[in-house]
């Protein structure tokens, strides 16, 4: 299985990139294509301490600015990372993408390669929660700030299949992030969706609060891009202030509190779900191939997190059990579980 | 100064109510009127270890249950304790009213009750965020689940004065919550809400994000009251999350972590201000009063703390400062600081 690697996104890149890909490479079995501009991924590759194991090079020899319009520059530039990237997705040259550049960008590089999955109106970023009481998907962080009620249905039926078939769930738990768990609850937007949930044929449980991603309380969580977004920030904030809060302890020559975090594994646990070195990335769900977007700050170690979760998606059958269920208009066969697929 | 206390709202109510009530009295020097059933309030009085000093019985016969339509309990029952309470701060009998019932009851009651300053379009509730570098308001958090742009630019007004007046601050700088810190990201509410902002006079710096809530990059961050408010529950869920992991460690007989925890400052200012039992409660900003909505599982110490921040709040001139500031269509007023007031 061949993975390809946007080598010129992110804020480290081609650097971090390079050398992330290189140890997923090593590490997982994988295949990896360092997709950029050849010279740059070679002049990396050549640091790095011993010879580099089941990794390619694509030349991508455009670069898009940070500045520069994402879909003109797509035009403009059909041979940048991405672009290249994607399109070797597309003709079935490798099986997912993986990139840590702009997070914008990547989506609408996708959604203009790849397309929508039929069915699909609004694909979404799903960000796997942690908390005391196992895994929860959380979904949208970021493609859409403005959903309808529709949206949040069609996130719901991705979410569902997403954790029956990367963490086998049965008939995963529905939740709908709200201001209150009552069903009058919400905003305009979160009360048309709880009535469209609650005939949607999924297993929803009803309205969950902030307080209840880190409860377990439902196993996927719906909620539109714009707070989904503020909720995955808050998260790495609060896991970089315990990292800060731990670091400042050991450097003023307490142990005893590094000692103590580390005999709290259930704290651990949050923080590192939310430390996006250790997670990788986030699955963009609805379009119609493997997309993984990494965190711009994102260095070697979560590029090999990256491709790695790039590598278990590609394995599975989540992509087809999203065909199928999503094709109809009325989302009928979204109960095609993960046995039955 | 006198604080009407709504002795029967609340998970915890009378009991705990009265506790903190008698509390506050004693430690503040405050005066405390216990608004609610006479015989429940004297019982829990008896049941205190000594005579209850600086605390009065104000009988409110009527219950309002949990069930019953606010707006139609409100008319039909002239005598609970939140409307006699609230009908007390508007005849000048008490200098603020603190309710832990039912947050929607008390918004709606306030509203009916003592009306909007001049010129407010709508109330906000408004939470102090701890962080690493000083605290934050954040407001809207919860009184209004969709906002239009220039709600947010008035809750950007009163919280502004808010931080002038209670913590004497010069011109604090004001965020806006967003998906992104770049001016074109966020919802369609936020790029208007942005727009405005730049130009409304106030100390505006731009979007913040999730994880800017804890980083101090601004001292009031404005949102809707559904984002808002699902921010302020994962606050809560973190705070219960870090305090969860340090019972557990302290019952298995690891003392290190709970001896840790207390030599880290940064880390435990955050917990204790997620913890509503330490912060008390939150103002309503945009009544004709002061009214402080506390939690509904408030015990006798965060009714204590509730209590204490009605008595600040009603000893400043905030409110004043909120009703030359808003009385303005233009908000052209606004800048009437601390100083000038």
């Amino acid at each position: 299985m061949k993975i390809a690697l946007d080598a010129m996104g992110g804020d480290k890149a081609p650097g971090e990139i390079v050398r992330g890909g290189i140890l997923a490479a090593e590490e997982f079995g994988v295949e990896v294509a360092l997709v950029g501009v050849t010279s740059a991924i070679r002049a990396e590759i050549g640091k790095f301490n011993h010879p580099a194991v089941g990794v390619s090079v694509v030349d991508a020899p455009d670069i898009i600015g940070m500045a520069e319009s994402v879909m003109v520059a797509l035009k403009q530039k059909p041979h940048s990372g991405i672009a290249v990237g994607l399109e070797m997705v597309k003709r079935g040259e490798a099986s997912a993408f993986v990139s840590a550049g702009n997070t914008g960008a990547g989506m609408a590089a996708a959604l203009m390669i790849l397309d929508r999955l039929p069915g699909v109106l609004r694909p979404a970023l799903a960000f796997v929660t942690p908390g005391f009481k196992g895994v929860g998907l959380l979904l949208d962080v970021g493609a859409n700030p403005d959903c309808k009620p529709q949206n949040l249905v069609q996130f719901a039926r991705m979410g569902s299949l997403y954790m029956e078939h990367m963490y086998k769930m049965s008939r995963p738990r529905v939740g709908l992030l709200s201001n209150g768990e009552e069903e009058e609850k919400g905003n305009r937007l979160v009360r048309e969706a709880h009535k469209l949930l609650k005939t949607s044929g999924l297993n929803f449980v009803g309205n969950v609060e902030g307080k209840d991603l880190l409860r377990g309380l439902a196993d996927v969580v719906v909620t539109d891009g714009f707070t989904g977004n503020v909720v995955l920030k808050l998260g790495e904030g609060v896991a970089e202030t315990i990292f800060a809060s731990v670091k400042q302890a050991v450097e003023g020559n307490i142990p005893a509190l590094a000692t103590a975090f580390i005999w709290s594994p259930p704290l651990l646990d949050v923080y590192k779900g939310y430390d996006f070195r250790k997670h990788g990335g986030v699955p963009l769900l609805g379009v119609n191939g493997h997309v993984i977007l990494a965190h711009g700050r994102s260095d070697a170690l979560a590029i090999k997190h990256a491709v790695r979760q790039a590598q278990m998606l590609a394995q599975g059958e989540l992509l087809r059990a999203l065909r199928v269920a999503l094709a109809s208009p009325t989302g009928e066969n979204t109960m095609v579980s993960a046995e039955e697929s």
